[in-house]
């Protein structure tokens, strides 16, 4: 065993006793160097990797609040080891769509808005804001994308399954680069945006009216749709 | 940016061009350094990421061939990133199991024996070949969980997308400790694998006579029975 997975393996082990929660500040790196019998740099490379890995957001400067501190956010580890696996061309783009269709459309046939109908009402609402947002025709690029991501990503959430969340997420930013450099000119642009809005509005009508077949049959045409205007598979 | 996320992004670009291909060697900590500017400690960093990941093996020793050599092992790197994400109680056991349950059912109806008759044929050879070596009431636990899990991967793969297969492995791989901590004894582990054993049987009939149906049907209840046995969700 490398010396930073003795670290990575004790991080695991005290997240799953509770000894670690999220928020919490991890020792330093004397401290855990220490504790393994390693050296700092081993140490520093655990922490590296738990940063690439969405498990720590370090700070840069020094002083008490300049360490490691627990996050959990999956989606930037998965996406990013996703990303150079589809650079190799291991992965192809083409699967990653296929897969996405598959997260996306199991999410709208599962979720269930009367198991926690405020909650589920709150979502509805928040997804019509975005929405709304996107319906700005001043938006740039990436706003629009930013806000279409948060809006895929929030609308799935209702299936109330986190590592399909996850991944969904992960596939859409593992690839989101090769699209963007597909699509030139702002025009272009500027009428595939229209269409996007006019599915998603129908796709949010399904999900509100408690039909997750037909939400599952837009989203597929809408991702399909997408990947087909943007680029050759 | 950190300087170790450069030369990320360098080595993606260059996978992507198709300048550094799988099987090749990176260039020596030296010369990346010089390159990006970055010190050799950055380098070391990025180097580590991408052996986390799976993108890179990683030989110690010194010489002309004691570099980083492209690899692509994507589950590799999702279930170090999953696991760890469990561990912190962000991705709970149960979501796994049911996004396990999803993939593999999806690439069970998904199967297509017709496509590449040949190859498919070569895949159920093997996977029968799995099944009588997993048939050894002498195999100890570890062995027989590294066969069926690669009877599980191999026999997915008919349905042709690398994706799905990676990500149904890292599942698998994300939680399997979870697994092993809950059985404890040798007599109650051997009463499970009686269970397993015929339980697989009846999937690779399924999926040999083409029937993805029945196929997607056994495997949910094989899935959903093994997690059920062997720890409470």
């Amino acid at each position: 065993m490398r010396a930073y997975e003795t670290v990575l393996k004790s991080i695991e082990a005290d997240l799953r006793s509770g000894k670690i929660k999220i928020g919490d500040q991890l020792p330093g790196e004397r401290a855990l160097a220490e504790t393994h019998g390693i050296s700092r740099a081993s140490v520093r490379d655990a922490i590296r990797i738990l940063d690439a890995m969405g498990m720590v957001r370090t700070s840069t400067g020094s002083g008490p609040n300049s360490g490691a501190v627990v996050i959990s956010e999956p989606a930037i580890g998965l996406s990013a080891t996703l990303r150079l696996h589809v650079a190799s061309r291991q992965l192809s783009v083409a699967d990653i769509v296929e897969s996405r269709i598959l997260l996306e459309t199991w999410a709208a046939r599962s979720a269930d808005l009367s198991s926690d109908p405020e909650r589920s009402a709150a979502v509805l609402r928040r997804t019509a804001d975005l929405l709304t947002a996107m319906d700005d025709p001043g938006l740039n690029r990436e706003e629009f994308h930013d806000l279409d991501s948060q809006f895929h990503v929030l609308l799935s959430s209702l299936a109330g399954n986190a590592v399909i969340e996850a991944m969904m997420e992960s596939l859409r930013l593992s690839i989101s680069e090769y699209v963007s450099e597909s699509v030139s000119g702002d025009d272009a642009w500027q009428q595939i945006a229209e269409v996007l809005r006019a599915q998603h509005h129908g796709i949010h009508r399904a999900v509100a009216a408690g039909d997750g077949t037909v939400a599952a049959t837009l989203l597929r045409e809408h991702i399909d749709w997408f990947y087909t205007e943007t680029r050759q598979l």
